[in-house]
Order: structure tokens, then sequence, then C-alpha cells
């Protein structure tokens, strides 16, 4: 009912390779699947598309294309990793980041090649992110992916049917179409995150119970995440667009300044939201506060009313010998007159201090505006 | 009554565009409206309007004047927007902006021309906002806008009357002057929020409902939209009058300026105004506060009061054999004389302590004291 | 009896030239006051002063002295400032911003002279802020009020005394000389102000009552239109000081840098008096939640006594046959000793949870400690 | 008992020059205390130390030695400071400032002389800051204090006592010294505040009452006192570490990047000391509702099981003739054993709820846990 | 139970040295412990360990080898410090620095000389911070630590074995590597606030108690810890990237980038937790308030229903004489029957209400839905 999730479960945010050791040494995490590696090589002379490829056939690969892209799914194998590194020489604090998969989104300069690290956000309670990192060289890109499943889809079709606007650049613009995808997979998550604004808000403002806050708490850490994978990749892609380097022509860095804007947009919107969710604790604490008057007013009332008559009545039932009121003959039913007085005055009282007496007309009248909002 | 309202409606905030798919590709959205295109040429030969011109007679009349303003409202069809395009050599990154209509507000320099994003506020409940796309070349201005309606008329009207002041200078004069309508346009936006921030305040103060939360949370709601659509406006304005260009005049610039100091006058205002709403969460907090106390002693003070003479007589209402006080001649009337110190005392102890006893004098003074505020 | 003051009344924002007009049109306030002008012209062979000067006796005075100072009171007539901008060459964009009388306050370079906007202070409650439009040219000064009242008085003393230190120099000597006046009025205000956080945290930690935070937020307001007010001033005397120009001298410069220091200090207080106002709310929440629970203890104290006591008599006051207790001798007194040991028992009970017993003596000792602070 | 004390008392804050008179003028405080003047000369040729030195006496010691250091005592009379300036040619803005005991710290260049601000901090209930003026030129040092009472009697020893590493160098290494020995100044005054945080922090945690928040309220606003004085130093001591100047040479720019090193630290404490602060708020209001939580359960409790019971008694004290119950054998010790078991019932249910029941043992361990953090 | 834990107990921090005294002055903590050193040697000719080596040992060793590292654990002795001052030319402030341990960290250059200041996070509760300080020299790297215990072991073993990655380089690569070494230090202690925060979020979610926000209140003051720990070293690190400097080589340089990444994560993590904090002190003040309100309902539930039905009763036990109710023959029945019916229609009223009524199966059901979270 409540869009509350749980918090975002932390991962192991250790670095594997334990404290003064060399830099530059490849452990996998032992619970990494195996890599399945997948490569396109095209240029004038025709395309190619190879499905778990041997690391000789990339070498060979390498040489019979203009341009080559190598993908990897999956980090279980720091072997696959090194030679990768071998045949395209990656440089190897480069790689030992790829295997640490809890990195920021980064730009670094090796020579020769470009490295960059991006995150992807998965959908789901809670979100979680996977890390994607991209190397550009001179007619390559090598991308290495945490886990299967990413949104390149579309870019493997357009690879597949030599479109001309993609095959017929250079290796920048595929690497700039894949951060572009990365980015581009970043709305749909921030659409979700919208809608449970809204029915947190719904929530919030006219039923709400304690869920509500827990689900409002769950999708501040959800937007916690978002901010740490947007932010730093905000940093990273604007990094690429003002810096001018030998591997990025100046119409990839257009296009790449759209990307730039797109992930502005993303940060612009979780900020958003994470001001509407603060403003929604405020209403939710108020509403408790709000039901906590209407109980005491309810007990404070129904007690007031009966008490002074519960007094009166007592009164009247005392064992005294000389109480000459008993044996009058109307004693009774001006006692219960007297009661009746009282009762009334009380119920005046509590509807001047307004505590009572909005009739359900007024009430409904309210709850109607409510709505309306 | 209370002047809140519903939060603004989410509207859909993905690309249209698939992820991984070629940028530039021109996608209309399938609710758009369809483009009304109206057109004024202009220069030293003479004026001219076109209404629901057709795209040759754009091409015609860019040829038969030195200045041109095409203006597009609706953008339900991808098709007149890609040929504006070629008859003008629009940037096809900027196009595809064009279509995606949640652009923040930017300047981008293309060769040959500058692309202007600028979003116009709409006022209601809750406010929306608007995307004006703006092109400026050498001689003419495009200007696309996602629904009719807008503040140009007033310049429309100085067109037709050819005023030497806006038809004697360039494309770029006639640039400012409608982003300066833009601006303007926030002004009533803005005074109607101050009203609505009066209001609440007066509400929140005086007579506060939980109505007057929810409008207050409303209009933040609004004020965060203002914040969104103003701020990178004001950065933009900023950027064209911080960089010298070749397609804006060093006048030009000046009048820029002063667009500029609206902005930064707007988003002033607008901080303002939340810095007040979140001092009226808290009086509104503390005011509900106060009631439950005002509650409480009330109840406190009823039964405070009457406990005590209902257990007095309660207990000369036992049936045990041996109560001399029941036989007492005088032992009824002492009774209830006892029965009317215990509950003085109890008012001389609830006046000290400052719970009663402020007399309705005082209230009404203070009461006053606060309407005079 | 408590500091607080109703918040500033939003004055109409909106500028008054309609969106899409053309910059630089001159309309006044409707509601202006009819413009009063004071002038001043001195130089080496002597001084005059000319009071409801025509513009024609400004235009010859300009002629006949090396210095002239204009002042105008009141913009109720926009031919006026038309005219006065046309004999000394005011630029229409400035000349805009003297009847849109809502600037910021701000600094700007026009070819051949300077136009200054200033804020000035104006005490009570709430407080308020006029605006003095300012242009430095060579040799005179020009400056726009909107109402009459201002801090210039020992100024024009030193003028008509014909005080070499400031008649011995330049007009920049004199706009510096004005601009201080501003920013020394600004202190008065701040003392004021300071006074009022005083007496509100005197009653905020000793006798809070729902006017206190009225009060608070009244004083809120207030400091939110000083940093309105002084922060965009701050930047502007920064502005004058921190960059050379033509018309200002260096040692009129390093006049400007005494003037910045003060504006420097006048937001450092405003803002220590904006983090002590927002400590005081949280004291007067926590003030009326420790009242909550005084009266809390004192109904649960009574009622948790009362109520055993209470269910003992009604137990003996039950119209069964068989109670063998209330035939035996000692029944009545028996349990009226039981009712007072139950008493005794919960008395003992609270004051070992600490809810009673802190006698009065205690209570004196923590009092005499609270007013000692 | 409570570290609590009153917040700073504001003082003067306005100039005491009225506004629009000439800068410049030097006008005591007429509450200043009369001026005390020593100086220090030394050089190659020996040292000497001058008390109550008279204005010639300094001008003639000038004459004799290399070095000068002249500290004057009390500002109670402008004609002192206007000699003193003659004798060393102090300049006339700076020479005001000196008199104005509120200035932000600082530093100004004026030609041939370096004008430098300091706070100094008093100990006490509320803390208090103390202006040193410093003018460090060509082979002197003057100091202004507003009071008696500095942290420079370790420089004095050393001076009498010659000490080369002191008297080997020049006027700009005292100035280091001097300035060195106001940040040292700020240390024991942040030990005491964190002394304070201390304190509060076990009373909140563990015993709060009213006064603990009067206390953390009092410390904020010593904390801002702190802010105010040291975040300028800051920045005043930077501008003499990173700006080159005639006056001072490299080695004590060396030491000077220490003293900022100081500053720095001392700041930072005091930052973490306002978290701190707010983190406390916090945890005292949240206290304030755990006991107000404690108070409603007795409460409920006693009231709910006694409620009922009571009900049964009055039932069977109603007078009505035919009521089978009453004359039962049994029906008093029944209606006894039923009232037992509805009390039972309650008090069942309110141990499922955790309201009761958490026997001695588990507050004692819970207490124990507590005490242990 | 809960991972709350007694705040960080503030340490000393003021200078050991007395305000005014000489810079540079060498004096240790008395209650410092005795140095330790230890010294590698290395270089193309072989390489060399000393343990306890005294001070002519370590100038010896000095000559023998091209590169030399000397660590000294604990700094109760001033005269080893002054010593290796002498020995390798350390600067006196930098030495003055080693000892007063309660530095930020830093990087400082000296003449032939480069001085870094770290601090190393020691796990418990509370955390504390030890003060690495750095000596880089032309072919030497001198470290003093406060205590010993540090993250080096990995390195001297590489050392022992002679690696040739880190013995084959300068001694600006061992800097880095310890420097890596500090940093790497940081993760652990990141992931145990991991646990403490995501406990927390649990308890405070599920089973709030006090103490709970007693464990946030900790676990805030660690988190500030951090933060005063790690942003000066994040500074401190940037510094040597971003600045070149002899002593250190282009590549030890993208190797410190590789270790300014690892302080960025750091901090990020660290700002993430006190996010969650924050929410999570919301979290646990709103179900304070919600028990309360649970407490009041039932508590309201009792006595409204009872409050009524005991009037009633006591209404027939009064002993007025003509009550006709009391001898029909059905009046008690009735009479019974009309309070249930009262009581009927309460419940009725309060389930409408929603206080009562959600019956256990909706409990049940929300419960699991919060469990599931």
């Amino acid at each position: 009912m409540s869009p509350g999730a749980r918090p975002p479960r932390k991962r192991r945010i250790h670095k594997r390779v334990p404290p003064g050791s060399r830099p530059g040494t490849l452990i996998a995490d032992p619970h990494g699947s195996a890599p399945v590696v997948r490569a396109f090589g095209w240029g004038p002379g025709g395309g190619e598309e190879l499905v778990n490829a041997s690391l000789e056939d990339l070498a060979a690969l390498r040489q019979r294309h203009a341009l080559v892209w190598v993908n990897v799914d999956g980090l279980g194998d720091a072997q696959v990793v090194r030679r990768l590194g071998e045949i395209f020489g990656l440089h190897p604090l480069a790689l030992e980041d790829v295997l640490n998969t809890h990195q920021r989104a980064k730009v670094e300069d090796y020579p020769g090649q470009l490295f960059v690290v991006a995150r992807m956000l998965q959908q789901g309670m809670p979100l979680s992110t996977d890390q994607l990192a991209l190397f550009l060289g001179p007619g390559w890109v090598i991308t290495f992916q945490e886990h299967a499943g990413d949104n390149f889809d579309p870019l493997r079709a357009r690879l597949r049917s030599r479109e001309p606007e993609l095959c017929g650049r250079g290796a920048d613009y595929l690497a700039y179409a894949l951060i572009d995808a990365v980015v581009d997979g970043y709305f749909p998550v921030l659409e979700d995150l919208g809608e449970r604004v809204e029915k947190l808000e719904e929530e919030a403002l006219h039923r709400p119970v304690p869920l509500t806050l827990h689900g409002i708490h769950a999708m501040k850490g959800d937007l916690l995440l978002v901010r740490r994978a947007v932010w730093p990749m905000r940093e990273a892609v604007h990094g690429l667009v003002r810096q001018e380097r030998a591997l990025i022509t100046a119409d990839t860095r257009l296009h790449l300044n759209d990307c730039y804007d797109h992930t502005v947009q993303v940060m612009d919107l979780a900020e958003n939201y994470r001001d509407i969710a603060s403003s929604l604790v405020e209403i939710y604490l108020s509403s408790i506060s709000n039901r906590l008057n209407e109980v005491m007013k309810v007990l404070t009332i129904i007690t007031t009313i009966f008490i002074p008559l519960s007094f009166i009545a007592s009164v009247y039932g005392m064992n005294f010998r000389g109480m000459p009121e008993l044996s009058w003959e109307y004693g009774y039913p001006a006692t219960l007159v007297a009661m009746g007085l009282v009762a009334l005055g009380l119920v005046f009282f509590f509807r001047r201090k307004g505590w009572m007496g909005r009739g359900a007309r007024e009430r409904a009248r309210e709850q109607s505006e409510i709505d309306r909002l």
C-alpha cells in the first residue's frame, strides 16, 4: 500500500586489496560472475560481431578492423581483465579500479587512453547501482560491467545495421553514445521516484500512517543513492566537455555537452524530490499532532461533561441523615434538570471554544476542500 | 478559504527518444497540439506579417526581408520543426531539445547561431512552466513554444507599428526583447505568490487549520518550481551578458544586463518567500502545541477539582454501620462546606500556577495586541 | 509587551511597465509624491544652494559651478526625471531603474557616468526600505529618493559651511560621503534589532507566551529585509572598491573600503541575530512541551491518587446483603486508614519517580539559578 | 549546576561618529579608561623600557633605537591616539577604527604601514572580546588595546631578557609574535567550551532539566561570538600569509602560516561544538517527549484499571428494587473475584502492549547500559 | 543491544607551549610513551633494517644507503625528535607540529623537504585519531607516530622482500605508499560505521528505545570526528596531486591521484551516513509521538465508554424518595440494557473515527508489511 521500501542495503565498501600492498594488484571479487565477452569490429571494409570471444580472437579482431568495441559482463575472473589490459595496453591503476566496483564516476587521462567510470542505476526496491568502466583508445573502446544487463541494445542494433551516423565516426563517438545511454537510463528511475513522491504526498496529506514515514525515509535513502551516483557523473561528463583532448573530436564534445545537460536535469529533479520529501516529514508529523489534539478533545469533552454530573449524583447518594432535598417531592426531577443544565452549559462552553459544534456540514465542506487540492 | 493548492503534478520527464538511439532524432509529443506558424519580416523596405504561413512562404519571406521572426506555437508535428531547421540551418541537437520540452533554461553556441531555451511561468494552481526555444541567427529569430499563449503581444504591436526603437535594430535586439518579456512575465507570478504568503501568514498566526499546512506545502512546491525555472534562466542570461559574441552587439548586452538584474530580483524574492514559508511551518506547529496545552489544562482543572469532591461524596455513600458523621445534625451542610473549601483551594492553586485566572480582560487585551500586529 | 511586529507588508513588486514594451520607458508611480528638487553648486569661486529649483535653474547652476549636487525627493513626476536626464545626459536604462523603486543595490557603469542604487533602511514596525539612486558624472552627483527623509543633513551642513575636507575634493568624494551616510544609517536599525533580540530572548527563556513566537517571526521577517537590502549593498560597495574607474580617485577608494567594512559588519550582526532567532524558536517550543509535562503530571498525580480511594469507597457503597466488613465495629475507621495508606504509597511512588517532592525550596533555588543567568 | 550562562549582552554597536560627518574624526568612548602607555625600544646598542611614558618620551625613544614597540591600554583619551598618530604617521582612517572598538579582524595596507585589527577572546560567562589594533611600520609596532589585560607578558619577558630569537629580528617578527599570542589565547577558551559541551552532553543524555536547554542556548551564543571573532581573524592572517609585502619578510610569513593553521584549528573545533550543540537540542527535546509518554502511561494504566472496577461497584450501589445478585449468598465475594479478574485481564493487556512488565530487572539492565555509554 | 556509544571524549586541545613563547620550542607530552625507532635503509647495494636504533646508527645508515625510512613510535622524548631533526635538517616549525599532536592533516613545503601531517582513524567506541607526521627529503622519509600500531606492516614486508615495485623507486613513492596505507585504513572504519547505521536504522524503524537516540548521537559524534580527520586529509592529498614539486615524480602523482579518489569516496560515505542519521532522528521522534497517540487513544476509549455508564449507575444510587424507576419491575434490567446500548454506541463512534476496530487482522497485515521492508 505504501510506496515505502527498505533502505539501500549497504554493500561491502572496503577495497579487497589489503592496505599497504602494491597498487595495481588485480584481485577479482570471489562472488563475481564469470566474464562474458562480446566484441564488435567494424570499419570501411565491413563489420563483425564476436560472442564469447577468446582473448586471442580479440587480438586478431583488433588487427582486422579500424574500430573495435569489446564489452565484458561480469568481473569474476581477474585473468581476463589482466589479459585484455595487455592486449590493449590498459593502465594497471585503471584496471585495479575496474575490479574495485565501488568507484565514483570519474574521468582519468592515461597516456594514449582515457579511462571513464560511470554508474548505472538499477531500478528496484531499494535502488542499486552498477559500475561501468570504459576505456577509450585510438580506434577502440573497452567496457567492463559488473553484472549483465544494460541499456546498450539499441546501440548494438545500430552497429549491426551499420548505421552510418554511428559507424562512420570514430571510437570517441561510440564512447559518447555509451555514456549517453547510461545517462538516458537515469530518466525512468527518476520518473519512478517521481511517482513514489506523489503517492507519499497523497498519503502524508490525507491518510498518514507510520508506514508513510518509513516510505519517506526509504525514498530519501534512494535519493541519496541517486545523488551519489549522478553528481560525480555530472562532474565527469563536464570534465569531458570542458577539456580538449586528442582522443575526442570537437563534434563529439558538442554531443557530450547535450549529455551533460541531461545529468544536470537529473540532479535538478533529484534535489527537487529531496526538498519535497523534507516537507512531507513536516506534514506527517503535524498530522500526528493534529490527531492527538482530536483524541484529547474528545476525552476532555466527555470527561468534563460527565464528571460534574457524577459528582451531583454521588452527593445525593450520601447516607447523611439530614438531607432535606432527598425528601422534597420534586427533588429527583429537579436534580435531573439541574444536571441537564450543567451539561448544556458545558456544551455551550466547548462550542464557544471551538472544540465542538463545527457540525457535520462544516467538516464535510473542509474535507471536500482538502480533497479538491 | 486557504490559499493552499495541490502540489505540481509531475509531468512526464523522460525523453521520448529511447536510450541508445541516434541523437538528433526528432520525435514529436503525440499529445502536442498542431503547430501554428506566425512570421514577421521587416527591414528598410517595409514590413509584412504572415499568419499560418506555409514553410515555402517562410523561405520566400526570408529572401524578401533583412530581418525575420518566425514563431511556432505547438510542437505536435516534428515535420514542421525539421523543415524549419532545414530552411534556417538550425543544428539537429538543438532541434531535438526543442521537442524535448523539459529542458532547463540555457544558452548554447552553435556555428553561426545561438540557441536559447527559456522557461515561461504559467499562473495557476499549481504553477506550471512552458518552454520557449529561441534561435538567433544573422537577421532572423525563430521561436518555438509548447503551447499558445505568451507575453509577446506588445512586441508584435511594436513590430506592426514599425517602432524605430525595435525595428531599427538587429535581430539580437528582438531576441533580447523576447527574453525580457519572458522575465517580465515572472513578476505577476511572484506577486501572486507574495499574496499567498501573506494570506498563509495571517492564517498560521491567527487561525491555523490543517489546510494552512497544506497551503504552505503547496506554496513550497510552487516556489521550488519557480526556482527550477528561474535559477537556470538567471545563469543563461548572465552567460549572454558576460561573454562577447559576434551575434550580439554591445548595446544589446547592456539591455540584457538590465534583464539579468530582474532575474536576480525574482530569485531574491522567491528565496525570501521560502524562508518565510519555513518560519510559518514552525508557527503552525507551535500553535497546535499551544492548543493541546489549552485542552489539557481544561481537562486537568475540571478533573482535578471534581475528583476529590466525588471522593468525599462516595465516602459518605458507604454503608458501614458505625459512621458517626452520618448522624450528626450538621453532617450534611458541613460536608458541603468542606467540599466548597477543597474546590476553592484547588482553584487558588491553579491560579497561582497561572493556568486559570487570567480573566477575560487579560485575554481580551492580549488578543487585541495580537490583532494589532 | 512583546517586541513582536507584523511582518513586512509586501509592496507592489511588479514593474509598472507592461512586459514587452520599449525599455527605457519612464512611467511614474501614480501614488508617488511630487518631486522636490534641492541643489548645491560649489567650486573655487564660492557656493550656492537652490531649493525647489526649476530645471532651467539647474542647467544654469551646472554652468556656474565646478561641482554640483542635485537631490530629488519624490518620484511622482516622470517628466522631472526625464528632463534631468537630458540635462546631465543620464542613461535611459538607468532612469527607468530610478522610477522602478524595487531595485537591489547595484553599481552600473555607463559611458561617462556611474549609476549606483542603494537601499536605505527606515526604522519602524515593520522595517521598510527606501531606494536611493545616485548618478556620478564628471563634476556632478544626482540623487533620487523615493520619499523625503534621509541621513544627509550633516553633509548638507558641511557643504554650507564649505568644509575644505568635503568641498576641496571631487564629486566622487561626495558620492562616497552619501553612500557612507546610507551605510551609517544601518547601525541604529541594527541596534534596535539587537534590543528586540534581547527582549525576545528574555521572554522565550523566562515567560514565553504565544506573542513571543509572533515576535520572533516578525523579527525574522525584518532580518530578511535587512539581508535583502544590505547584502547587495555590500557587493555594490565592494565593486566600487575593487575595480579602478576613471571617475573615482584612489583616495576615495580607500574611504570606500572603510565603508565596505561597515557593510560587512552589518551583515555579520544580522546573521548573528538570525542564528539567535532560530535558537529562540527551539527554546520556545521546548518550553511549551515542558508546560504540557507539568500539566499532565498534576493531572496524573491527582487522578491516580483519588481513583483507587474512590474505588474503595464505592465498594462499600454496594448494597449486597452479605458484606461482613460493613457490620464490623472498626470497619469504617479501618477503611479510612487503608485509604490513607494507599494514598501515602502513591505519593511515595510519585516522589521516587521525581514527579513530586521537589519541595518549594528546590524549586526556589532552581528559579533563582535561572534568574541569575 | 548547569553550565548554562546568560547569552552575550550585546554591546553598543553604533559608531560614535554621527552619520555624514567627516571620516577620520576621532571621538573617544566617554566610558573608556584612561590610556596607559608602555614602550620598549631595542636595537644593536641595547634596550630600554618606558612605563607611563609621555608622548615626547616616545618621540625621543623612536630616535634612540632601531626598533620600538609602543602599547596603549585604554582608549578613553582621543588626544593620545591623535598625537601618537602624528609621531608615527598613522593613517587617519585607521585611527578612527582604533577608537571604534567593534571592528572585525582585518588587515589593511596603508602607504608605509600595515594596519591589523585582531580580536582577543576574554573568558567569562558570557564570553566577551577585546579589540587589539596593531600598526606595523619600518622599525616600529604600535598596539592599542581597549582594556588592560593581555597575553603578551611572556613576550615582554623575552624582550627584557633580550632574547636573540626575538630581538635579533625585525619589527615584523614582533608583530607576528603578538598576533600569535592572540591566537594562542583562543585555545584555553575553546578548551573551556569543550568542557561545557561535555557537561551539557552528560546532562542532556542522563538528567535533562530546563536549565540544560538554557545552557545549550548560552553556549551557542558563545560559539557564535567565537565564530564572529575567529573567522575574520583567520581571513586576516591568511591575507598576511598569502600576499607578499615589503614590510614582512619571507621567514615571518612562514611563521604566520603556522599561526594561520591554529586559527583553522580553532574554527574547526568551534564548528564541531556547534554541530554537537544542535544534536543536544534534539536529545533534550526527545527526552521531554519520553517523559510525557511515561507520565501518560502511568495515568492510563491506573485509570483504565480502576474505571471498570468502579463501574461494577456503582452498579451494585444502585437502589433498584429487583436486583437478584444483591441477595445471593455469594454475591459479594463473586463480585470481588470478578473485579480481580477484570483487573488481571487489563494488566495482562498492558503487559502485552509493552507498557508494563518490563520488570525492575530489565530497567536496571538498560539503565546500566546507558550509564556505561 | 544498541550500537550506541559514548561520544568522543574530548582530548586536551591546547598547545603545550605557553602563549608568547618562542616558536619552535619542543616540549614533549609528559604522558607520551617512550620513542621506539625503527629504520630501513636500501638501495642498489642491498638493504638493512635497524630496530631500536640509536641516533648515531641512523646518521650512519643514511650514509650507507641511497634510501632511508626512519619511523618513530611514541613522542614522549623531545630530545629524540630534536636530534633526528638535526641529522636530517628538519625545519623547527615542523618539528613543533610533530609534538603538538592535534594538527589537522596538511602539506607544507619547507626548503628541501616536504612536511605532511596525516590523521589515522583508530576503531573503537568512540573512534579516535592518531597523528602521523611525515617528512620527505631527497632520499629519505621520516615518520613520527603518536602511538605504536599502524597499517604499515605489509609495506615493511615489501621492503624486507626487496620488492622491485617499491624498492626500485624513490623516496617519494614510499611516502605515497605510506599515505595510501593511511587512507586505506579509513575503509574498515567506514564499513563499521555503515553497520552501526544499519542497526540503528533497524532499531529506529521497528523498536525505538531511548538508547537508540543515544546511539544516533554517538554515531553523529564519530562521523564528525571522521569528517574532521578526512576532510583536511583530502585537501592535503589534493594539494600533493595538483601542484608540481621537485621531490615528487609525475608517476607518483598519478598514484597519489588514485589515493585522492579514495579520500573523496570516504568523505562521500561519511556524508551519506550523516544524512541518514539526521533522517533517523526524525523517525525516532515520530515514533515516540505515535506511541503517545496510542496511549492516549486507549485512555480515551476506556474512559469515555465507562464514564457515562458510571454516571447512570450513580444516578440510580441516589437516595431520593420519589424515584419511580427504582420500583419498576424491569427497572434494573432496562438500565443494564440502556448501559449496553450506550457502550455500543460509543464503540461504534470510535470505530467510525478509526480509533478502534482495525481488527487484529489488519494490524497483523500492516506489521508484516513493515517487517518486509
